[in-house]
């Protein structure tokens, strides 16, 4: 790294903090998990859109990639710089302000650096709810969370981090700044810039500032759990549920007893919900306008009539914030009870899951031995968390080898399937091959073309979404 | 129109019906309210994507303007040709197949042919609802509806129509098929294509394909109808009613006394609502999932509240489902009811409305002596039909000249108001100017470039949203 100290670099006058010390760096140059860890000429801090635009003039006059990094929490390397040592990261972290609560209107404007669970708490002080609610709260940021377009566990009633958003503040790759933060409900003049960048993980500006709505707050959220013979089983259950509390249902989790038994088996102190085994669990939960009574009479209602038609096993309701907070916590802990093992980050048409789940786990323990299935999902989106074990006692060299054979084969069944390779991840460095492979290349054509169009330099975030030509 | 019968056409062979007879064009050179008429080479009228796809290809190889049409019911010219002959007229009146309903995963995927009231008879024969209602339902088609992210009265819960599309099939200028119908909920892999096709208003490729979200159907739906001392008042009711009713409030329809009086006077068997004369009203629809004696309760919490908060000077739940559906009569006649005026499709921060309501009223009627204000709002969207009455006796020169001063004149309250100047209407022909005059150097530079990358030759429906170069 000791030559990125030669390189030119961006007149911290105009662009704010630059950082060059080697351990400085560091964290900024590796993703949280350590898959990706490159390189970068620098890390720039703007406090200020207009900071952030004089670098992008600087990054485009100069040919210098440029790496928009928000809380450094992706999961597939879109925030990493490659090991040439080119790149400047551009931290959005000291743009952190909140710039407009709007009760009336239900909007909240801010700039990208927050971090979600600041702008949840801002929400909730405002006596309102901002429903984008994940892992990496406490750490990601706004901008990134557009820029990714996350998912999370709120989808199913309000949409993933797309359909949240009314308008963005974007610097584009020649430092001009676009504003489009009125926070209108209706809007239809001329193409929907904003969601061209939603998502586009950093490749065709970057994200400065967001005015993103807010919803009522809830009066009460009661949970409910479900045990089920199959996902189809799941499915039924879903359909009732949502007949039954249409927006009022807010989570839909689906988990295999797997998941169950692994976080029994580190964690001592979860509470069994059901003294018998059951081959599927469901994590229910409702947002109540009217009180948490009415929250539970109509969970009652609904696992009436589910138990009544053989859909569910068995059905519990919480019946205090703190049981309603255990079921939670036994979901959480799905993902921290995991061994290591091959995550695939998948969506489905709804009605296949059933199948996709039992067809491609017979498939895959018929063609990688000694496997098995983590299963994990927000089914009301048809998105699953699919993950395969490996057989005990591989090495890292066998472990690679056997995870590039195993995504292959999964994301082949998805893709007959008719899902994607990628629910609520992204692309980033990680999957840029995998989409090359399976999206259609009138799809691929169109893209590089928009890319060619809004950043003719291909400065910024070369090589993640799109290969590098 | 003599001399386009000599013009090149595309062969019937590979596109389908093409019509070139005067009588027969006429229809389709004009729009619904004859403001807009030309003329065109030709009406070709597919039967498939493939078809669809062969004419943009002929088109694109000889230079040939495309006008997308669908059922003909746009307010801005955006399908109507201009007076030179050159182009072709794209009919997708033939393009009309339902081609999947899905009632597990709650998805339809249709033609772009297919028309609205269609759409929703099949969703409510498949035991689901299609939300999207507006007033041309019976004639306008979903493609037009994408095209134009058509809004209506059911915005405040369902959205835009962009958000309720899961997935597009469009022909691209050069005759590429993108195929986007997988109808997935949650699919983060590359950029939001289908965002940028929904609202363009066919300038950049063809909408042949849909696939589209059904939601559950309510069990019962029940009006509400409060009197108000004015627009503020309403927003509190708005805020009450989004708090106590969260997603089954359904419509929210700000009407001022002006537009009451109207139907009374052109519909002498209108019932009135109250006695007393108030000046504004709110129209309040809710869909219930649990029963009318449901809705009906939370409807009188709602205007029990709203009574004792002084927020409304008098309410009225409908007892009946007639009753509802007279409440719903009042509000789809004002459009009825008025008489040749100056109309603005405009929205705003919600939380202006009130402000920009006596504002620019009292700041028009001071600058144009003998106007007199038509007000009628999806107020939950932001969204006014904002419609500007001139004194009478005017000659139509003299009304022309005043539209364009009037126009004008609002659109400036609304930019200072940080509103749109079109909120669900589009742009089409009518706007084009105005766009080019309120919306920043920096969007204007963006969507031409992007209109370049994706339609180099410029042969998609050329003049309109953006002007031609």
């Amino acid at each position: 790294m000791s030559d990125t100290i030669e390189r030119l670099l961006p007149p911290a006058t105009e662009v704010g903090r630059v950082l060059t010390d080697a351990e400085t760096l560091a964290p900024f140059e590796q993703d949280w998990n350590k898959r990706f860890i490159g390189n970068a000429r620098c890390v720039v801090q703007p406090e200020s859109t207009a900071q952030v635009a004089a670098l992008l003039r600087w990054c485009n006059a100069n040919q210098v990639p440029v790496i928009p990094q928000g809380g450094n929490t992706n999961m597939t390397g879109a925030a990493t710089p490659d090991d040439s040592g080119a790149a400047v990261i551009l931290s959005l972290s000291r743009m952190n302000q909140v710039r407009l609560v709007d009760a009336i209107g239900n909007t909240v404007t801010v700039d990208a650096g927050v971090v979600l669970e600041t702008l949840q708490q801002v929400a909730h002080d405002a006596g309102r709810l901002f429903p984008l609610a994940l892992g990496a709260q406490g750490t990601c940021q706004i901008g990134g969370n557009l820029s990714t377009n996350a998912g999370g566990t709120g989808v199913l009633r309000y949409g993933n981090t797309r359909e949240l958003c009314l308008g963005l503040e974007v610097v584009t790759p020649s430092g001009e700044v676009l504003d489009d933060l009125r926070g209108l409900r209706k809007d239809n003049t001329g193409y929907d810039l904003r969601d061209l960048y939603i998502g586009a993980e950093g490749t065709l500006g970057v994200i400065t500032g967001a005015t993103l709505k807010l919803y009522p707050q809830p009066v009460a959220r009661v949970t409910a759990w479900a045990a089920l013979a199959s996902p189809d089983h799941a499915l039924r259950l879903l359909g009732l549920a949502q007949q039954m509390l249409g927006a009022s249902l807010t989570a839909f989790e689906l988990m295999s007893q797997y998941c169950v038994q692994l976080v029994e088996a580190k964690f001592g102190d979860t509470p069994k919900v059901f003294n018998e085994a059951h081959p599927w669990h469901v994590l229910l939960e409702s947002s109540d306008l009217e009180s948490e009574a009415h929250a539970v009479e109509r969970f009652e209602a609904l696992m009436g009539a589910a138990l009544e038609q053989d859909i569910v096993r068995d059905a519990a309701i919480a019946q205090s914030i703190a049981q309603t907070k255990q079921f939670w916590l036994i979901r959480e802990r799905v993902a921290l009870s995991q061994p290591k093992n091959i995550k695939h980050d998948i969506s489905l048409p709804i009605a296949r899951i059933g199948a996709f789940v039992e067809e491609t786990g017979r498939a895959i323990t018929g063609r990688f031995a000694g496997t098995r299935m983590t299963i994990l999902g927000h089914m009301g989106d048809g998105n699953l968390h699919y993950n395969v074990e490996p057989p005990a006692g591989l090495s890292d060299m066998e472990f690679l080898k056997l995870e590039k054979d195993v995504h292959r084969f999964v994301y082949d069944a998805v893709d007959a399937a008719r899902g994607s390779m990628s629910a609520e991840h992204g692309i980033g460095r990680a999957k840029v091959a995998d989409l090359e492979h399976y999206k259609s290349p009138t799809a691929l054509g169109l893209m590089r073309a928009i890319k060619s169009a809004l950043d003719p330099n291909g400065i910024m975030n070369p090589g993640k979404v799109l290969a590098n030509r």
